[in-house]
């Protein structure tokens, strides 16, 4: 029960810091972190719920097929198929799903290329990568509607147990071995994300005689 | 008692949570809440309060034709007239009008098109329409001075117990049947908006050669 | 006493809500309130302080002539002359001064015409201005270095007992009759200022087949 | 004791403060306060905290050589080294280093040119320079990954006991005479960053016959 308290209060936290930010806008958005491996048993957010409120029905515990543990009139979030298959392919112990305006922009920007990738970046050193002018990838994978389908989609670019997907239009998934793993690289991807849209926007108007 | 204290919390929380915001600047926007519908009754913004603050002038119980139930030295909004129309059309039991950038810098980009349309948006779940690809769009109507003249032309937009109206250059007003739902369609409506202002100021921008 | 307290609390509820928005940045900006007309005495930001702070040093009481009214180790602000020139020349009660990234880019932007109008606008109502498409404008005059030059300059712009001036590449000063006026022009002019600068950024960048 | 807790204080208050503006994405940035000369010593975040919580393991005591003056299990910040040598060239007892997108924004485009130059901007006051259009500029750094060789190029640039540099697509290294200078200066550059990549957006779009 502490140890369920504990992951419980870790989510809390997390959800709490992001909702500040305005990330679930629209109840949209779920995490999940780890409470068990065997069986897998993982907390995830409840369905349709307000974020900016922090209550005893925010998250739920299911099992290795997404389902309640206990009988509850809760109903795990639709995208819980995703946080499965994080937990099942890796040693994560954390998953975040969010909304931003800046990532949904990003994903639609470079959504042809199927990718975005960073260079030279020190905020690259949040994904443990140390080298010098290293190179930092996402996927961006098509937003389907089916669940089961944008699961499997999903499901092919998990590869590490830390790690994350832009879905087009909709969102970012990041997991990590814990949840400040998994926060601290959400962090870094949205500020590259926000790096490169305001980058975008000023690059070609420097005049150096007017502003320098 | 314990109803009218209910919805006059739930109001209260939803004015706070925008508030911090900043959506409400210069005292502007105005929200409700229905408590009764036979007689119907709704809670209605106090004119010209600082919505920053939390009082028990806030707001005030109106009647079926926007007057104050009891005697009071406060004056209803004087927009009541655009949440009445709500509450007589529908089921809607609460209605939110606020005024932001983004809502006014499309409401002014879009204007002379009438409406504003998004398409393949994961956002647009949270008006309870789930198939892939689904459309969207907001009218946007002119900015009368006369409030009756306001209230009638925003009053051929109602068409369901949840909806949303962009007044030109001056907001967006969202009902829905609870506070929790009017809250959740004018953040995605925000969302939206936001995305949209942030993707024209870049789109044009990309050049994969240097940024991928 | 009960009465100087009043206006304290006034204005340092003022002070802490713009604080929170990073309107003070680099200890910029100040803020005073009148306290009594004859003799004319008023509460002002002492010098150098940082206003995310809420200390009892944060305000000292002036006199007509700016100088502290009781021995103190406070230096009112450098920029008092110019509320001084608002309460000389107006029965103004609040006068609040801030630097803020729009107002300063609005102000070099559009500073070679001397004025910045709105026309059109709902949140012109702040001003207490009803009709419809009516029009506002504020000045923006140069920033002298020497604070008396700036004061008289300023000074010219002040012909009611509510106005705003902006100062270019400095900040915008808004006067009211109370602090909640004061505050009510000054997030309307903010909104202003904000709402042109995006759609400036983005009114050539509509693609109607694309976006809508 | 009671100094050192004073300096712990003062160093928490400016971390909690840049945290709230999320300045310390992925757990990037890092900050320190002096609290002896001779011997030197200095609070210095520990590596790889997030910054958003407050605890007793946020900073530690490091002597002149960077190392932990007491046996401890934590990590000094791995740009400490940076930190020293503002220490040992200057009398400053505050060093903010901080990763913002607006600062990496402007050391991308600026970079080029070695540095970035600011005039007849009020806001140059805050760094102690009171004369009318007063130009300021900041030195553009290459971002070695190693850190000695940053620290030996970032070194070159420490002239006084307050100054600040921008490290490429990394962040900017403020210091001052104390905590509260430090961070005047720090927002003081921020706000001229911000400003001018918001002038950069729209400055060729003004279009007078429309907007003004």
């Amino acid at each position: 029960m502490s140890h369920f308290l504990k992951k419980w209060t870790e989510l809390s936290e997390v959800k709490e810091e992001l909702a500040s930010r305005d990330w679930f806008f629209g109840t949209s958005g779920n995490l999940s972190i780890k409470v068990s491996n065997t069986p897998l048993q993982f907390l995830v957010s409840s369905s349709g719920k307000d974020k900016r409120k922090i209550t005893s029905e925010d998250f739920l515990l299911v099992d290795e097929l997404g389902n309640a543990v206990e009988s509850t009139g809760l109903k795990p979030s639709a995208e819980t198929l995703l946080h499965l298959e994080v937990y099942r392919k890796t040693n994560a112990g954390c998953s975040l799903h969010v909304h931003t305006v800046d990532n949904n922009v990003i994903s639609e920007l470079y959504g042809d290329y199927g990718e975005i990738r960073f260079r030279g970046q020190e905020i690259i050193k949040a994904f443990g990568i140390w080298e010098e002018d290293a190179e930092v990838s996402i996927p961006i994978i098509r937003n389907h509607a089916d669940i089961p389908a944008l699961a499997d989609e999903f499901s092919q670019y998990i590869d590490g147990d830390a790690g994350a997907v832009l879905i087009r239009n909709h969102g970012i998934t990041v997991w990590g071995r814990n949840a400040f793993e998994a926060k601290k690289h959400l962090e870094a991807w949205e500020f590259l994300f926000s790096y490169q849209l305001k980058l975008l926007s000023v690059k070609n108007l420097v005049q150096p005689k007017i502003s320098i």
